[in-house]
């Protein structure tokens, strides 16, 4: 055990926003490393949602973060608890429009839920847009 | 005079993707520092251009990039030659959309333009997509 306070937080974080950027500072802020769990393409297809940006580019951005130690993809459903043992997590960190959902983590790490910033959100960012639903993929990926 | 090669580049970094990203991280792997400019509201409107991304968020986005270590506002067409000699700046970097714009400040420093990330760019995000010009500004801001 290193004796560092690590959290741990998941999402899809498509076209970066400062919404997303505010709950992984917060995330961070609560301990010393932060791991991200980033949803697939695949795994959101299975959620019946899709990103307007890529898997490869989602990751990318997130990584490029000062506040971000550590990046993973998120593939299923059941991975959180498997995740939370692996990295030797101490704190479960998501939005509050997830409050409640992931309580049952609280037999193994603290589970908090953070306030969203009002106003912004993908979904605000491409209601109405259709274009903006066109997959940006670039690099032939 | 430190001994540190500080880089400079300028941008409006609306709706914040990789192709963003990757130059800035670029720049800044041709030196040990990376000043920011970052085009203000004000100066967009100047030049006929509206982001969708408020200049407070455009900021935070790129203030908590690992790869960048100034951010400061870009205010006016005239401030380059300034900020180059306040800042001390040995490489000033544009995308190639700019190629031989700026080489007047060759006479005070070096002057390169990167090549640009094919296939995603604020303004193909935004192509058909008039909602997605409406202004996100948040926070009252």
């Amino acid at each position: 055990m290193s004796g560092l306070v690590r959290v741990i937080t998941y999402g899809t974080f498509d076209l970066f926003h400062v919404g997303h950027l505010r709950i992984l500072q917060r995330a961070r802020g609560l301990g010393d490393e932060l791991f991200v769990g980033i949803s697939t393409d695949t795994f959101n297809s299975i959620k019946g949602k899709e990103s307007t940006i890529c898997f490869k580019h989602r990751m990318e951005i997130i990584s490029a973060l000062e506040c971000v130690t550590h990046v993973f993809p998120e593939e299923g459903w059941d991975q959180k608890e498997k995740d939370i043992k692996r990295f030797q997590i101490n704190k479960f960190v998501m939005g509050d429009d997830w409050k409640g959902k992931f309580d049952m983590l609280g037999s193994i790490c603290d589970v908090l839920y953070l306030s969203r910033t009002p106003g912004i959100s993908s979904s605000l960012l491409k209601a109405e847009t259709p274009a903006l639903k066109q997959r940006i993929t670039g690099d032939g990926a």
